[in-house]
């Protein structure tokens, strides 16, 4: 589905553009087309590949989906592949797609599965038309700006998730909530493991963008993409931080319920020992021994009961003392 | 055994060729042979090393089986060992080897112990003579594409088995089905193990293929190499990122034992303390004082009763309220 | 907020200049001006963008904060972020941002958040005439050297809560205490974690500005980076080192807690034993036989009193000898 | 003391050589010396020092032992040291040392408490004269190639072992089986250790025989020792991914036990239980409470054990029916 | 304090020089002075500056201490920090610091808190003529070979005291033996950290001085220094296997912890059933009800008792077989 075709010349919009009249467009010298996609089928895609001689291969990976994000150069044009990560309604993260194809005159978006559109990068872009007239390499520097830009929040929701478990695995608690913390701790765990998984390969991609050789499409823009770049490795480094501490906690988890259940054993060592007491002096009076003169007392048995309650007395403070019961 | 061989030129099949005739199209400019064997017997591999002059060291790998996925040159000669992966009937993984020779105009491919072969990567290569006329450095690329291609279902099924797993965990289960569980965990994670063996060498080995200095028959297929080393990575980064996964399951999975371990200890010694009151109770009025004003009672019987039974549902409530029982 | 800008030349301080003066000195030759801001608002920023020709991606990251530790180039002058990391009122580190750039004839920092300021830099540098006169590279050495020390009382105090951590995991202690240790490991974890997070940035930074190309300001100033390096990587190694024994620490934690829930199992157990040998005694004397001899014993009863006492003699001295109690 | 000296010419052997007659052979063109030494003292390692102008420090490594695999260049002579590893009589792994210098015409093996010789590598070597009229580049190659050809039946044996202790985590034993495992699973971890602890340096060394500048000797045999690297490589993945599965293993064998011992706290709780019952209904009626009428129930005491036994029944077959039993 | 000084010249002693006399030496062509001190003040190190024209930088390094290990040049003058390692007392590692300036003319020597000196060194240089004409590079390599070899011994006992450990995990034994094993599994981790802490850097500093550009100063010595190189990564090597070991240690530990547990358990509740079952059966004769035949038989009570005991024998057998008790 076709979602924006525009040119743009010296930073400032020429026309919204039909598809048909793109190639009118990409022959006017200073002249860039920029085209938007949403999940565009076959036929779509086929036109845009005669529109920019884009090549096979990444034509496939973007009707296929499922790609890392990586940025190859196909000629002088660089095929990106990005991941956008968002939180879902329950917490689970939602990912989608975005490709990006950047020529020397044109950028073409293509996303999937990705509510989130760039119509605001697109409404930024020409506002500022002094960075604008630098061309596609800034568009596309824009847009990944754009999609990393959007892991913040989601790994700042994580950040606060870890740190409200770290709390509640210090609270006392019951067998129910120990279980939902242990679920917990895992569900974060998987899910900083899912955003690893997809900024790990973005960050070496955007890597080469700023050192060494770069492609002539990002040459000029070392400081923006060495920004981008940054950002990347700020939540790359900030994820692993989380993900290191997770594991412990979930060990820590483990001595915590380790020394709930010890608490719980002596507690119940203690209370059925507050019971054997009684049983066993009942038991000695229960005997049936034809001589057993405590039995004829006139006070026998409330000293009897007194003697019980007594013992059970001192056995209580005691074992509430040593932090028992 | 002799699967198929055959001649190609200009991207079209010129003829099956009988092995004897191998040589007469081998001189012929622009034409290359496909051979294809499965489970070669000493003499059938002599034969083709005599035809391509194939160095004795790689005829070695090839025969003893066993060997770590690799490419290697051999002067203008590329040997390349790949491992297909395939689920067995229980499960297990059950790999195979497959070698290839390419050369500037020849491509011999030896497969052992699997199943699947590459009469579809002929057919497919057949249908696209533009590519076909590339020659052997397109066949290459294709074979190991097919190979690649054939992991994607194992990665998913035990994708699919840790998420089952992982669900598995934090049910409520008895015995024998936490012994399954830990067995599945442990088996799951001896899988991934395996094909990160298998897989990882050989991202390794593409790699060599794509940047950098590569083999002259590769030069111009890039793209394609790329293409497949991308392939590679993610599935090398998918069981990764699974197999990081199962090893906190393992760990989560001991704190689910330990918590359900905690709460039978609760239960019995809950159960416990419900016979122990009245038992102890009983005990005192077994007592043979003779003086025990409550035994003349007339309804000191059933008031005792009574006594036991508040207690004991008094108790109940308490240990239900605190989660024991 | 303006802290201080002077203008110095051949290593001595020439005048304290107002912010609209600056751009008379920087005109001057061998005369760098160097200023001190704290948490400037907008309109300062402007107004240093505008006197020192600042590139908007690196006042962005001023304002913004939140940066992770770098050294980047733009044109001739350096951008720096540093982290200062402080121990707050409750042991938690307390961490603040100050960036400094640093050009041929210019040095201009600005901290946020952070309480120490950098007098005490500027009141050295200006007793070191010899050295000041190296100009901007050599306060900019000045500066990452004086945050860089600041780390040192903080790993120290990270050290020695970690020996006393490592002393207690084999004290004998209660619930609480044992729950108070879990708390402390998994708090001191977390703070190395951080300061790691904030120290590794750094060192690779720092590194760039030692071997291979080094940026024009800092050439000839190779010993004094140097040092600054080896003193970061100390830090990182020590407490790369405290964070593997904290790991190890809490395994051996769980260790100690399982064996002290074995030693209440053994005495609970033990104790009860104790009470279950009279108990089975006095039963046995309770039954209603009407034939048992020693019932009729004159001095059944004692006798009786003193076989329990014998046994649980016996029992208790064989369990303290076990070590059961 | 010498075991074998012998001098060759174009792949064919001339003559047994005496100690004193070697320097003769050195200077014949085309002519190559091949000693063989086992556990030598000082006045034959002097000899050797002499007769190939052997360096110090070498001479040193080969007499102190103890040394870690590695291949050096001292001139044009590569010194090259050697582990052997074989299994002992108790399954321990037994480590002997082997030394090789070889220059452009001699090879000098020494070893040290291996038991297996290279008597057959000789043999060999002379029954392929094409190769060994290489020279001493082969002849090194042939003797690592054996050394690194004895590691393979004892990786194998170490995975069968693996294979072994993985089938008995799953199975249910006794304490001592249980504590036998827990040894057994070290003892394997411990031999895979060190047998990592030999080949990976080794693995190192030859890498640097395989690619880049290398050395004179072993110019034009580059496929030969890729195929030691190749070999190395796989037995040392082999090593490290059992040794994964070992770490694995031990975890969840810590899950096993502690399910075993939930198990037994269980069935021991149930046993309790069934005890309990009867016990605490026998108390009631054994309370002397003036009236009691079921006491003089005609069939009061059958009814009484008859609901006692229902009870106990009912307990018995939920408490199967759940599994603790 | 000046521990020694001598003027060398074609590898012999000239003369024990005075302090102020060190510059007439350093002017006589082939000629060097050797400086050992100790623990020097301020005063002294201002005279070796003065003398040898050292940097300020390293002269802060020397009497600041608490350097990590490494290896600086500043101009034609290489800077070593040396961290000695010993044994102390109660097994406690104990580290001191050795400085090593050497310039082409010239080596000073200045340790702290090492009780071992390098006059054994300086004898044996002094013996070796032909090895000291080379000069402070020989005389460096000697001091730091020196120090290297003084580490063998600590690996050696701390080896030891693994192995000794990993055979005491598997004994049998008290509470007060695990808890006292526990403690010493952490002792040995922690030294093994201590002491790969010291020798990591070391052995990249070494690695500069034996590839790649290597300092004036040591060229022509690179066979001796790759000796240490070699022997220092041995030592990190063993120490990481070992550190690896004793992590399994600690986790087979508990899982041997975990065992000891359930036996405990399994005994316990093995004596509870014990004195259950006849608990059970007095009770049962202790009814009070009219008709209960078995009371009236002439045996019944030793017939009572011959069940109980009975039933017991049979129980305990059971029991025994089934290893619980």
């Amino acid at each position: 589905m076709l979602i924006n075709c525009a040119a743009y010349q010296d930073g400032k919009k020429l026309a919204d553009v039909p598809i048909e009249a793109i190639s009118d467009y990409l022959v006017k010298p200073g002249c860039f087309v920029w085209v938007a996609l949403k999940d565009p089928d076959e036929a779509e895609m086929a036109a845009m590949k005669a529109e920019f001689d884009l090549h096979r291969l990444a034509i496939e990976d973007v009707m296929k989906g499922g790609q890392r994000p990586k940025i190859e150069e196909y000629g002088d044009t660089l095929f990106t592949v990005l991941t956008t990560v968002e939180a879902g309604e329950n917490g689970e993260l939602v990912t989608g797609q975005v490709n990006i194809f950047a020529g020397p005159n044109f950028v073409l978006s293509v996303r999937h599965r990705s509510e989130q559109g760039f119509q605001d990068v697109r409404a930024r872009c020409e506002r500022e038309p002094e960075l604008l007239k630098i061309g596609a390499g800034f568009v596309l520097y824009a847009l990944i700006d754009s999609v990393v830009d959007r892991y913040t929040p989601v790994v700042d929701a994580l950040s606060a998730e870890v740190e409200e478990l770290e709390d509640r695995i210090f609270e006392k608690q019951g067998l129910a909530a120990s279980r939902a913390l242990i679920a917990d701790l895992y569900s974060v765990k998987r899910r900083l493991v899912i955003l690893l998984h997809h900024v790990t390969p973005l960050v070496e991609a955007v890597s080469k963008l700023v050192g060494g050789r770069v492609p002539a499409l990002c040459t000029g823009m070392q400081a923006y993409y060495r920004d981008v770049y940054d950002h990347l490795v700020r939540v790359s480094n900030t994820v692993g931080a989380r993900r290191d501490m997770i594991v412990t906690a979930i060990q820590v988890n483990l001595g915590m319920i380790s020394l709930a259940e010890s608490e719980v054993t002596k507690r119940l060592g203690s209370f059925a020992a507050l019971f054997a007491v009684p049983t066993m002096i009942a038991g000695i009076y229960g005997m049936n021994f034809q001589i057993i003169p405590e039995l004829h007392f006139r006070y026998g048995y409330p000293a009897c009961l007194a003697v019980m309650a007594t013992i059970d007395a001192i056995l209580y403070l005691r074992f509430r003392k040593a932090g028992w019961l």
